[in-house]
């Protein structure tokens, strides 16, 4: 994909997220339904307000990008259609061009979380956020963070900056260049993401190392990494969905973004974000216990 | 203190408020020294946003009300001069008015915290609030609550109720009536807070029972339990000035708030709110250990 293109796309996201801010918003801090996707044992809610936006999402993104795949958190996996979307691409014109572009959009697909933080949504909080990226194989493109109630938008292409917009005004984000771990503020969403033994071993090799841990934040966290106001983000158990349109807000402030072994994030799992390479790897050595 | 006078003490608050979030705001994400008031083992942040927005809250409430005491986290105590601030209710009048009018005023207090929740300030995120409080004695007459990034102030006063104002729009705020203990969502700044072995014994008996815990939210989270939106919140180690302010806004929304032993917050320390009285008095029998 190239420059243009890119640009188009991310165009495309931040102008469907705009437009699906009202939908979530209009619940907030309403009388809404919870429903508990957990059982008995896990208090996972979901609302209305999940389900609609990610409906919008869903059709406004098969009508504009017919043959792409759409992963979302409520409505699982939707398969690409290459032809599909190489069809659209190149409508009017020869075959040959047909195929080249079906090979291109064979590994396109658009991530959604509709309210990432639905804990955070249904206890008044703005630290939720509409989530939306669009990945190439496993390549983040492109994210877009909408928070509804505060009015930002946090967005970022490959090569393209990462951006925090509001009320009109566009600021370029670039996360912490120098921050060492000792002096080091840490995110997480909730303790008890690290419940299980050694997650908890490392988690607190990390936390005990820097000069402030804070709790709460969901999406909003990654976004405060970004401009340079939080130094680490860790956190575990997310979803795809969770992290994949962060990516590339994070990367392109400066920052850095794995697994626990170092490697892609964008499957989700144990997540370490940190604001430059040198504070991730410290942070990698120590959560692996080999500081 | 007559309603017209708690109004217009009330007036003046809000207004002062509005005045001061400027100060607060100009320097939230921007870079900021942040000086560390607990020494080499304790992180506790203080920044010149604190200090200003105290020093302009105390210079124009010093003029406005002469005579009343101060309290505010940067500044301290400043005790209250009765016979001034009479001389000044009952100037032109005579004598024996004034001599009344000390004796009302003997015990006035303003209670400022200039940046409640330091910590989430400087790391960037819209939890933290400007709070002012009067106090008569050991009651808490009004508070105000303000925070100047999402453009919210929460205010109460005795009898008048509670309310949120944002874009110009007041709402009446009413805490949860009825949620039970099972289903309560309860919020806490950081689990740290209950480090001490009989505080964690007691917080894992209440935290164990309820349906959500969270964490992050500062002055923030009392707001939320008078909107209704969350049920409980239990914190550890407050100072007056953190919690002061707060009193009338979860008392005037339907909410009762206390220490561990069921008596008044005012002191800080150990300290439950709860959005309706029943789901308050489960609480304490918890932490407790009596149920």
């Amino acid at each position: 994909m190239n420059d243009d293109e890119l640009r188009e796309h991310l165009d495309s996201a931040v102008d469907l997220l705009a437009r699906a801010a009202p939908i979530a918003l209009q619940y907030f801090r309403e009388p809404i339904e919870v429903e508990n996707k957990g059982g008995d044992t896990y208090f996972d809610p979901v609302t209305r307000a999940d389900r609609e936006v990610e409906e919008f999402l869903r059709a406004e993104l098969s009508r504009r990008f017919p043959g792409y795949a759409i992963l979302g958190e409520e409505g699982g996996e939707q398969a690409g259609d290459p032809a599909l979307a190489a069809a659209e691409e190149v409508s009017g014109k020869n075959s040959a061009l047909a195929a080249r572009a079906a090979g291109r959009f064979s590994k396109l697909r658009w991530v959604i979380d509709p309210i990432d933080g639905t804990r955070a949504y249904i206890s008044g909080v703005p630290a939720w956020g509409i989530l939306l990226g669009l990945q190439d194989g496993a390549d983040c493109l492109l994210g877009v963070m909408q928070q509804p109630y505060t009015g930002e938008t946090f967005f970022a292409s490959r090569g393209q900056g990462a951006w925090l917009r509001r009320q009109g005004e566009a600021r370029q984000m670039r996360s912490c260049a120098n921050t060492r771990i000792k002096d080091a503020v840490l995110y997480s969403t909730h303790p008890e993401m690290f419940a299980e033994q050694s997650a908890a071993a490392a988690y607190r090799r990390v936390a005990g190392a820097v000069r402030l841990t804070r709790y709460g934040g969901d999406c909003y966290s990654y976004c405060l990494l970004a401009m340079g106001q939080i130094d680490l983000v860790i956190e575990n158990g997310l979803q795809p969905y969770d992290i994949v349109p962060l990516i590339p807000i994070i990367e392109e402030s400066g920052g850095r973004v794995t697994n626990l072994e170092g490697g892609t994030a964008e499957r989700g799992g144990f997540v370490v974000a940190a604001g430059n390479a040198q504070l991730h790897e410290a942070a990698i050595e120590l959560l692996n216990g080999n500081a």
